[in-house]
């Protein structure tokens, strides 16, 4: 690999172009109008424009991004997260340019990407799913018969639905029974169709993901993250370890994660989700992101891997470097997205020209941005401004820092969120990591009313 | 401690801020005028001008420096390094203004700063000084007896000399005696003392410090830091650990260095500096810093323990957190002093107004600084504008980082030394760690030369 075309923007381009760099790689940035004078577009050997500023004519356009490789003379390209990232017909694409693209295969982005599929997939790698009816029950008597077996509380749900409609949970037989009838009616009106399916109810549940390495034989893990603390199923803030499993838990899960990147024969750096049962310490498989994650650096920081750069490595054909006694983690780590958007007014977004900025620093803080003086937040993308990034010894000295860095952290002229994850981190019920993927949204909540 | 008094500025004022709000201790900065505006004074919690831009008339100021303590409450000092940390007679001062020095007592520090006596120290606690003549002898005769004990090549010395004057090396026996009468005389008529005394001459000397903590009862030492790379005896790059002696060197040095402050009751965190000599793996000790180093942060990165913490945790009547074998290092470290001088103009100091400032960030990237955009650098200090400080999984890795991160160093309006370390970076003796104390001058001469 010589030239490595990043096709993305914002903080994650800019960490794709350091990384390239540290391995002697040459590095082209494209950019819509807005990303003109953008960091990485700045920070890249050479830049080229692929449109217009809406994603939909530039950063979405796959054939722009092909025809900048090939004036470039780029042999690789990397998706890294959001835009292109998952989509299969990309990597095809790329591939059939006879690109390197930084990634899994198409093949393998697609089946991950079909949650039926995945879900096979995590069966036959023996990983726990999410128990549940395989179809539709076809009556009340079939679904109790089900839910005996599933456990209770579980979730009714209209195989035909989606978006949430159509989902009663129930706690017991005779909720169940009650409910079933109605929720089938429903159904049929709905979507005309009153074929119903069961699932377990997780009440407390925690969303908690595993990194794995894989270059298509051999796979490892680089343990998990806690990613519970959710906003519209948005990620807000995330650590690594999870303070939330036991030490068993961690073992299933790290080894499930790896097998089934075994059963794929996966290859590039991957997260497999799980759902963890607060109560029973259960853990399910969820899906698996077939990509860079925004969180990443967390698991960096524990384990002092560059997953980019192993990425990189593994993309231009090199075995994994590490087996799995070599992954060791040292301390705690967790990220916090600071938004342009406005706590006050119901998080929107607020796109605009910012002045001064300062930015955390110091020992153990990261602070991953495209952020600078005098830069323009363009309304056309998401509002992430930057990830600082803490590390402790352990959680304590982490969250410790986490005050620190987020006090440090300033811009003039936009509304951000780093005030609201500064309040956040005195939160008790966050220091004793008491928190499930809804704890955030009650919160939220209580804190508008109190306002 | 509650509240604690940086009597510094700088870099190490704004790092010492950042460890005290990490363990929620208040801050107090003290500043020159010319620091009025200056990234410490506003980070601080309170800031107390203590007089004009001159040092002598502030930093230096014991009095001043504890009526600032007195009107704002402060409980602790944190001298920092330089100016007035290593005087006994200030630590004294602040112990009997009934407040926390943060570092050791007056009479360790007054011990260690004479050369004698640490050398004394360092011989009661069996560790190894540069082989010499206790004193004077008489003729030579007697030097050329001495210098069969204590191995050519051996430096002629002038009892009475100072800054180099008065020496003379010779390797032979013939050398000697033909030296010998001649140095006399020449140190008679200098110093109005003919008196010469012998030492050891290392050829190929490299300068190796340990970094140890000490409680007053327990010590540990957390690995060694290569420091040679050095113009006009002042650091310019250090690493940590040293890439150039052998694991049974860096088992007897780091012992040795633990020994001493037994010896001593060391407590706070201090630095043993060595001489090793590169040809025979020799290693004799040269003195021993009693304050925080300026290059502390390589080692912080190899063993994730925050050393500034440590010293206030340490001033604060705790004891040592960990014993030896629960400090572990793990990859490389590397710091870059970035000053604002011009390496065009044999390296003069360039204060003035800066305009753009652009720090290098990212992954395993640390910049310490005082610098922001806008800034002025005052002509009444040191030219240390930043240290950028890399890590990496191994030595290459680092090397590699550090390049990515000197690429990134960009100060507009003034010289800086961030291009010519960045030049140093990809020479083949640098990666080879291939040097001694005289290489890097060596290799500035020729650069010169054939410029």
């Amino acid at each position: 690999m010589r030239r490595l075309l990043v096709a993305n923007r914002g903080e994650i381009a800019v960490r794709i172009i350091r990384a390239a760099r540290d391995l002697g790689i040459g590095t082209v940035a494209v950019h819509s109008q807005a990303d003109a004078d953008a960091l990485h577009t700045r920070l890249a050997d050479t830049a080229v424009g692929i449109g217009p500023s809406p994603a939909s004519k530039s950063y979405l356009v796959a054939e722009a991004i092909l025809d900048a490789a090939e004036r470039t003379g780029a042999d690789a390209v990397h998706p890294g997260y959001g835009f292109l990232s998952e989509r299969a017909s990309f990597a095809a694409a790329v591939a059939d340019a006879g690109l390197i693209f930084v990634g899994p295969t198409a093949s393998t982005i697609e089946r991950m990407g079909d949650k039926v599929a995945a879900r096979e997939v995590a069966r036959a790698a023996g990983v726990p799913t999410v128990p549940g009816t395989p179809g539709g029950v076809p009556d009340a008597d079939a679904a109790a018969e089900a839910a005996r077996s599933i456990g209770y509380p579980v979730m009714l749900k209209a195989a035909a639905g989606g978006g949430g409609r159509g989902i009663r949970v129930v706690h017991d037989e005779d909720a169940l029974r009650g409910a079933f009838g109605q929720a089938s009616t429903e159904a049929r009106k709905a979507f005309g169709d009153g074929t119903m399916y069961l699932e377990r109810f997780v009440e407390r549940a925690r969303h908690v993901e595993v990194q794995v390495l894989g270059d298509g034989s051999a796979a490892v893990h680089l343990f998990e993250r806690e990613c519970s603390l959710q906003r519209r199923r948005q990620k807000v803030v995330e650590e690594a370890v999870s303070p939330g499993i036991t030490e068993a838990v961690r073992e299933g899960m790290t080894r499930a994660a790896v097998a089934l990147c075994r059963e794929v024969g996966y290859t590039s750096a991957g997260t497999v989700e799980f759902l963890v049962d607060d109560e029973t310490q259960e853990f399910f498989f969820i899906e698996m992101n077939t990509r860079i994650q925004v969180e990443h650096p967390t698991t960096e920081l524990i384990t002092g891997i560059d997953l980019v750069a192993e990425q990189l490595r593994i993309a231009a054909g090199e075995p994994l470097r590490f087996a799995q006694p070599d992954v060791a983690r040292r301390g705690h780590a967790i990220e916090y997205r600071v938004c342009a958007e406005d706590p006050g007014q119901d998080f929107m977004p607020q796109p605009g020209g910012v002045g001064r900025v300062t930015l955390p620093s110091g020992p153990w803080v990261r602070c991953d941005t495209w952020l600078e003086p005098d830069a323009t937040v363009p309304p056309y993308y998401d509002s992430l401004l930057a990830k600082v990034v803490v590390w402790g010894a352990d959680r304590d000295e982490a969250l410790a820092r986490s005050r620190r860095a987020l006090d440090e952290f300033a811009v003039d002229g936009i509304p951000t969120t780093a005030g609201l994850l500064r309040e956040l981190v005195d939160e008790p019920w966050v220091a004793a990591a008491d928190f499930h993927t809804g704890t955030l949204e009650s919160w939220l909540a209580e804190r508008k009313e109190n306002a």
